[in-house]
């Protein structure tokens, strides 16, 4: 942890003073140092390349702040990210904000900081601009991290979750459930056998691989709060077609489905953050699992379903017993403070 | 208040369920209906016409929430249209990320969004993307919101705290300490003989009039959190030159200098949230002045010191007396969460 006149987070290195400063120059500039952000004024100056431009912005909660396979800050990153991809754009820029509580711990905020260095590097975009707020005991937890991004759409790529149509195949790009359930037994304080990991990844290098293999993607989302269950639900609601998957195709890991049982948790509701669910014509959906499995966090992808013509806005599961069941948009989510 | 089942924010109201629907599509869409927020993706997809662009962020957590001329629903929209603004671009999209504490009013959120809705027509901008997020009680205050944005910056204008050179004039928009005096004689239920407002307001349409008096602004930033006085340290310390400025030239309002002389407060490190500095060739000031005078949110606008070669790095002001002073960064900040 780089030298620094507190163990903890103060008012002051809120307030825009000689603390904030320091606390901008030895603690966060190093871990993104790049030109646009060195130059520190209040907006970042970018060139972008001609072509259209995707925007998104999340900000992240998750408590604890540190889980099994990530902490908040990776989360952060690869979060904005993904939401970037999904839309098939290369992401290029991020933006920071920061929400510190007074007394947080700043060994702590290195440690996350280093993380979201990292991830930043792996994804490879830049953090160009920040901000960074204080505020007192109990005005928030430990910390809370909004981060916007831009990317860049090629020519020839329109995906939305309004393009569905009836005969394109679902597919999702690993396993089930794994982020929420890592959150979730690190707060309850759970140990199965094997450890659960969160699997948070950036996706962009994927999505790339797949946008090679064709630009005919009609729909990509990544699956967090609410699980692969709301993110059909939106696709199916959204472009006014039914979906039909099936329990034994959709991949949920052991561990994973145990810790689920245990906890009387449905996988599908589960937040993920390192997977992606994709619609896409049926004679594309061969190359496109290709392109997926050729990624590494691809390798486990598999196709799980299709798009149908009945059962308009509505997510149907064909179960192992052969029945079919209707998977509904949840209420609000079993799990609360999952991202 | 649009009809809507619960009176305050439930845990579920963040959980990207059924609940979660509701409070967007009946909440928070109607307020910025376009059409790329009205697709619901979780990114916006963009058409930026060619130039440099500008993106920057802010996290706004002012407390109370509501103050006189003003609340964090204003106060976030124009607090990223005016660093936008800053770098000379033209503000055209922001994001919106709240983080909502489990138990906060329906309605006082309401009031928020209409307040946001305004200032962004005000503004001229678009919210094309949003996220929210809801944790428990105390693990928050109220609402905290992130806003990040984009603005696209002409040709020929290049504006950075690095560019002034000895010379310069250095200007400002209007009488200064008016956001942190509302707030703070708000939260400590002081009262006065005439209310003091928050100067909250969008510069982009007077820094539009002044780029067109000359695109050759040197410097511009907007004297929020530590006021005047962090500013133009920064202006000296980035372009290592000295800065003057001269007491009786710097317009405080009597009733404001009041309140901050009973509160022992210097009126110079008070926050602004309407107002900006420039630096301008002296051969440019009187055309700038006039520029500035010539919008509503400039009509008090003034030259209130120069550019220096001598005492680098350091602002120094004339005070009445004939003294001069040293006005040094500020350590802290006398009031905390003040945007």
């Amino acid at each position: 942890m780089p030298i620094i006149n507190h163990q903890t987070v103060q008012m002051a290195h809120g307030a825009g003073g000689k603390l904030s400063a320091e606390l901008i120059e030895k603690f966060i500039l190093p871990r993104f140092a790049n030109e646009a952000l060195n130059r520190l004024e209040d907006q970042a100056t970018l060139a972008l390349p001609a072509g259209k431009v995707a925007f998104s912005t999340d900000t992240f909660v998750v408590s604890p702040i540190f889980f099994p396979g990530g902490d908040i800050g990776d989360l952060a990153i690869n979060g904005t990210v993904n939401d970037l991809a999904m839309s098939g754009a290369t992401p290029l820029y991020l933006s920071v904000g920061f929400v510190l509580e007074e007394g947080f711990s700043l060994e702590a905020f290195h440690r996350v900081l280093i993380s979201m260095e990292n991830a930043a590097k792996n994804a490879g975009v830049r953090v160009v601009t920040g901000d960074t707020k204080v505020v007192g005991k109990n005005s928030c937890d430990k910390i809370f991290i909004n981060t916007s991004g831009i990317g860049v759409i090629a020519a020839g790529v329109s995906i939305s979750c309004k393009n569905l149509v009836p005969g394109d195949k679902i597919l999702i790009s690993g396993s089930l459930a794994e982020h929420g359930m890592a959150v979730m037994t690190k707060r309850e304080g759970l140990s199965f056998q094997s450890e659960i990991l969160s699997d948070t990844a950036p996706l962009c290098k994927m999505v790339e691989k797949m946008l090679a293999a064709t630009p005919e993607i009609h729909a990509m989302r990544d699956p967090t709060r609410g699980g692969l269950a709301t993110t059909l639900n939106e696709f199916a609601k959204s472009s006014q077609v039914g979906i039909k998957i099936y329990e034994e195709k959709v991949p949920v890991r052991d561990d994973v489905r145990g810790a689920c049982e245990m906890l009387g948790i449905d996988p599908l509701y589960v937040a993920n953050e390192g997977k992606l669910v994709a619609a896409v014509p049926a004679e594309k959906a061969d190359a496109v699992l290709a392109a997926m499995r050729a990624d590494k966090f691809g390798e486990a992808a598999c196709i799980v379903g299709e798009v149908t013509s009945s059962h308009t806005g509505m997510v149907v599961m064909q179960t192992r017993l052969g029945a079919n069941r209707i998977v509904d948009m949840p209420l609000g989510e079993q799990l609360p403070r999952i991202c």
